[in-house]
Parts: structure tokens; C-alpha cells; sequence
């Protein structure tokens, strides 16, 4: 049976190697995950062909680009990266948990 | 020109009349808001037909109803409400604010 009820605290990871990416939940329509940062770690601008995406920082402090815009961010900041906006992680400048959707899920569009 | 990136607090509205909703990015594939219930109030069981949807707890403590699961949730938790599953907010037990994600959007089915 599915359990429609998680923790974020149960489920953030962290990894010395690299950003660390967790799923929580993913449907036909939409993905909703973790990405964890250590202090300095980053996330390569990159695009969602045909994907929404929005990241909600929920504790940590990190420099952060969509399109043409940077910006610091820190917990409670919503960042929305539409379809076919490059966008990325250029620092996280303190151990950073950002929950992240993106619609459709990636491997998913036009199933 | 679209800002990308928007605070929570920032956008964050209550209402003695009912639970309030807000919207804070729409695309194509996905919209992303908040709700925000006084305690008290709740959000009577609904379903999307054809959307998945997510709530993250921000701030406070509730009552909420997915399918045949009910649960206690605070701050952390996050609520899978995936396409046709019936979904609600039984009862707010403190003031208390959710995201919500919702792909695709309401009124952009098959759009």
C-alpha cells in the first residue's frame, strides 16, 4: 500500500562525492524529490525539455541561476524554472535542503 | 519580466472567512501555491481528476485525509495526493501554512 505521508528529515541524505538526489514521490504527472547540498557543492546548469520545475529551499543558503537571473536564496525561497529555462545551483554556501518538482517527471513527457 | 524567485513569507495571506489560497508560479505543466488555514479551518475532501498533487507543510499542525489514510502532519511533511485520489484538510489544529503543487495545473488538462 502506498504511504502517501513522508518526513523530510527522514528522508534527506547527504554525500561527500557529489549533491545528493532522493525521490519521494513520482506519478504519472509529477516528481517530487530531495536535492541536498554540502557546504560548496553545486548543481551544473542544465534544462527540463518540456518540464516545469520549481525548488523550495527549506534550510541552508545557496547562490542559485534561472535564465538570465542569479540570486542568494536561503530557507522559505521558492525558485521556478520553467520548461526550457536553463537553471542550476552555481554554490551551496552552507549544508542546503531544497525540495524539488518537476511535472512531467523526467523520462515521463508525452507517456 | 517573469522574477523567478519568490519568498514564502512574503507571499504568505490568511482569512477569518475560509482557508486562503495562493498562487505563486503556473506553467504548462505545473502549478505551484499555498494554502493557508486559520486554525480551525479545513479543506473539504476533493479529488483532481488527472493531476497529481502534492502538499508540503510549512508552518503548524493538521488533520488530513488521502484516500482511506488519515494522519497528524506538522512542519516536514509532505502529502502525496496522486491523480483521483480523494484529498482534504480534515481540520487546521494550529495556524498553518502548506505549499501545494499540482500538475498539470487545474483547467489545463490536455491544453
Amino acid at each position: 500500500m502506498t504511504d502517501y505521508f513522508k518526513s523530510i528529515d527522514a528522508m534527506t541524505v547527504f554525500s561527500s562525492e557529489k549533491a545528493a538526489k532522493v525521490e519521494a514521490f513520482i506519478g504519472q504527472h509529477l516528481f517530487v524529490g530531495l536535492n541536498c547540498f554540502e557546504t560548496g557543492q553545486s548543481q551544473k546548469s542544465h534544462i527540463h525539455p518540456g518540464s516545469d520545475k520549481f525548488y523550495l529551499v527549506l534550510s541552508g543558503k545557496a547562490s542559485m541561476i534561472v535564465g538570465d537571473q542569479t540570486r542568494e536564496v536561503e530557507a522559505g525561497t521558492v525558485v521556478w524554472a520553467p520548461a526550457d529555462v536553463p537553471h542550476g545551483v552555481a554554490k551551496a554556501r552552507e549544508r542546503t535542503v531544497m525540495l524539488v518538482a518537476i511535472a512531467p517527471p523526467p523520462g515521463r513527457i508525452g507517456a
